[in-house]
């Protein structure tokens, strides 16, 4: 059985969808086993009874704009974050899955469930849209502003047993974010990141990769610092949302555009769903002592379902085993 | 009339493509008064002859691979580049276009044509893809691997009087590209120029805006570091990319998808138009005595034709005697 503990207060349209998130991965995967954490009548109404489901009452959730979550989440035991974290911590649960605020999670990793023995820095690690037949992993995207070339050879090794053990690629490729393809571009940070990823013996360094490569690139994970991966990953965020405002708009512009809606309407449907997050389920914390998957805030059922197949996923495959295992070979 | 240096050699489609935009520049503006800097028996095998043209034979030109363009323009005096920068600077000229290599373009600005008195760093500063009915400048992209927070107030006053006399915007509205939309959001350098700039009677300052908004944002102008700001504009073009790749495979699925293109040829073309950069010119090089617009190198001859225009537009506006005027007033 995988053992998961859910959030079921954290995102926009909690707790109802994410109650009904669950009821689908339940259906879909016969070997999860769910502690919920939340409003207890609210989950007795909408959840499909199943005896491995269990309900645990922790109706008070954080706020989106909550300007001090570390403080909140030090005063406030009864949150169900919190809750669901400590379950996580007390060993109870394998992994979280939780929709809630992005800081929260990270500052609740870091508080209750707290970083592996040498894991210098935590990670978030969101999965990019699938192109080009594959996904590909970016980190870190906001876990940290400041960043050593060190803390991303570990996110890198991280990323690698991740991937390995969950996608099953036996040697996944590391890229560096970087603005030229050529070694020796970019800051000092790109230029010392580079030397220390080219020569470790735990990955398998491409080089650098260029932001206008990162959906089509052969790697499998991309290596930058949280400021610089926040950037990237909201920019294609951004920049997917203006150009299907303006495809919209074209399409809408006669009565041409209008007819052939008509007959390509699947097809424009498939792509839409390309350009969105649900599928690829949520952003993975690497380097706690448990799986945590952070769902996008505006999850939808189909979506935390899938960021619930997602811990189920790397708690299958051992990955923070694994990755204790080469941190113990690093410091040899 | 408005005279530039054009550099004939430098782009990927040079010089053909090269020679057909400024012919389609000269039969679109009658106040241009052109001199090309390149393989004369070429240009005069295609160019249309016009008493406001002048040739320079100058055939040489820096390869787009070039691993040291500084020594190469310090010791190479016969390069058409090095030639159109050194006919601005002796004043023979008011501005020049070329779709050269990025960092020979640079370091010429730096080498031959030198910073503005008081201005500290030049920046590269392109124009984004047009989207909710207006351009936003975005700088800098990457003249500067590391910037100081009044480099970036001064960057932001250049780009304020451009966008003034270039496109009529009494108070360009100026946002500063960050991780978060609240204040205290971001790296030491956002948060110093955010007060830097929210202080400072010169712009009009918005505040933070987040990747996902840059096309879409009410602000004119999108400050950054040249890092920073070259991922965010190499993120939009290859997500751009991807998704027009993505949407042809969609399309030619199967045979409604291509039913449908019939009827919405002319509504998709128009929206490939829009992901182009062809209409958009250049950027300009922002800190240098004189007009700079560097061009695509993937540049047709109607991007060409823009990039001429970007500059002729520029000198109309008097934008480097305007923003000297403002250097003074910062000094006083």
């Amino acid at each position: 059985m995988v053992k998961l503990a859910i959030d079921i207060m954290g995102g926009d349209f909690a707790p109802d969808e994410i109650i009904r998130g669950v009821n689908l991965a339940m259906e879909t995967y016969d070997d999860l086993e769910l502690t919920l954490f939340g409003d207890e009548s609210k989950i007795q109404s909408l959840i499909t009874p199943n005896p491995r489901i269990h309900v645990v009452h922790a109706p008070e959730k954080i706020n989106m704009g909550e300007k001090d979550p570390i403080s909140l989440i030090r005063r406030n035991k009864e949150l169900s974050l919190v809750q669901t974290f400590r379950a996580l911590r007390e060993g109870l649960v394998d992994g979280v899955v939780t929709a809630g605020p992005t800081q929260g999670v990270i500052v609740a990793s870091h508080l209750i469930v707290r970083r592996l023995l040498g894991m210098k820095r935590v990670a978030l690690c969101p999965t990019l849209p699938t192109f080009a037949g594959k996904s590909r992993l970016l980190l870190d995207v906001g876990a940290n502003i400041d960043i050593r070339p060190e803390h991303m050879l570990q996110h890198a090794m991280f990323a690698s047993v991740y991937m390995t053990e969950t996608q099953h690629i036996e040697k996944p490729l590391v890229g560096l974010v970087n603005i030229g393809a050529e070694p020796g571009k970019g800051r000092e940070l790109e230029h010392e990141a580079f030397e220390l990823l080219s020569h470790s013996p735990h990955i398998n360094f491409y080089g650098n990769v260029e932001p206008k490569e990162v959906l089509t690139t052969e790697c499998d994970i991309l290596l930058t610092d949280g400021f610089s991966g926040n950037l990237v990953m909201k920019t294609i965020e951004g920049t997917a949302k203006a150009l299907g405002m303006a495809l919209k708009e074209e399409i809408g512009r006669n009565i041409w555009g209008k007819i052939g809606y008509l007959f390509m309407k699947k097809n424009l449907q498939a792509f839409k769903k390309r350009m969105s997050a649900d599928d690829v389920g949520g952003a993975v914390i690497f380097g706690v002592d448990g799986i945590i998957v952070k769902a996008h805030g505006s999850s939808n059922a189909y979506a935390f379902s899938r960021a619930i197949h997602q811990a189920r996923l790397a708690v299958l495959g051992n990955v923070v085993a694994k990755m204790k295992e080469k941190l113990v070979v690093e410091d040899e």
